[in-house]
């Protein structure tokens, strides 16, 4: 269901935060639940992968990871500030050691000159360390546009 | 990233629930995020999907859905009635009109001779209407286990 190179690349995000006895959450919007069923998809995972958050909807943004209405008012849902809060309450809420978000367009609309299509923020929050927000802009359809965010993520996830 | 016959059918259940004005959340386990993960691959599906829960481990079953204690302690995770609470939890949370959720074993490891690999519980919970909960056991690997799964919920979605 998933490409063999994605799930050795979540073979070896899982692999090594087992090592280091670390958990994972993750809260997702435009890629909607691929980088949690990716990881998932790997047997065993249950020892690293805790829970998921898809929070696709600026309403299930605020209310399961704790977004700020005035940040998505000042800023939109596709934006630094709501990825690092997205990542930074899927951390809290599922007392985990790890936690990985995403917020993008992921197209084909959606897009505009300020955030074109393919425009994805993805962060890493991590227990006792800074939070890394990247921005990307990723070529192609919304296929590739969330295949390409699901790799970024797992990459940041062990970086 | 997801086979054109799943896509197919997400794009189905998306067109009759947002034809009804219906919207929809997910609440998984085995399938950790696919079936959320099928349905945004659909361009537009954010008129219709709202939220999903990941509710991997039994402490996010609980946090995020309101799966009772006691129902795993007497049941297990993989039960009719903890399929059931996730789902009708999932439609309260996320305050939708449709919700469908899953827990089952996936394997190749935690089978039992009561609860073998492919055993699988999908419950749809529906606004002001009875909820359902099916029971499967699904053939071969992990792979084909979990993509069953969110084949048989898409179906449970509209039926």
């Amino acid at each position: 269901m998933l490409p063999e190179a994605t799930l050795d690349q979540a073979r070896q995000v899982l692999a090594t935060l087992d090592a280091r006895g670390e958990s994972l959450a993750t809260a997702e919007s435009c890629t909607g639940g691929l980088i949690a069923a990716a990881l998932t998809a790997i047997a065993g995972s249950s020892s690293v992968v805790m829970a998921g958050f898809v929070t696709y909807s600026n309403t299930a943004k605020v209310a399961m990871v704790g977004v700020q209405e005035a940040t998505l008012a000042a800023h939109g849902a596709v934006s630094d500030p709501v990825a690092r809060q997205m990542a930074e309450g899927a951390l809290a809420r599922a007392g985990v050691d790890v936690a990985l978000s995403c917020t993008g367009v992921a197209g084909p609309g959606g897009g505009s000159a300020d955030k074109p299509v393919g425009l994805v923020f993805i962060a890493r929050a991590r227990r006792g360390a800074p939070t890394i927000v990247e921005r990307h802009v990723f070529p192609g359809d919304r296929a590739a546009v969330r295949a390409a965010t699901v790799a970024a993520a797992l990459r940041l996830a062990v970086d």
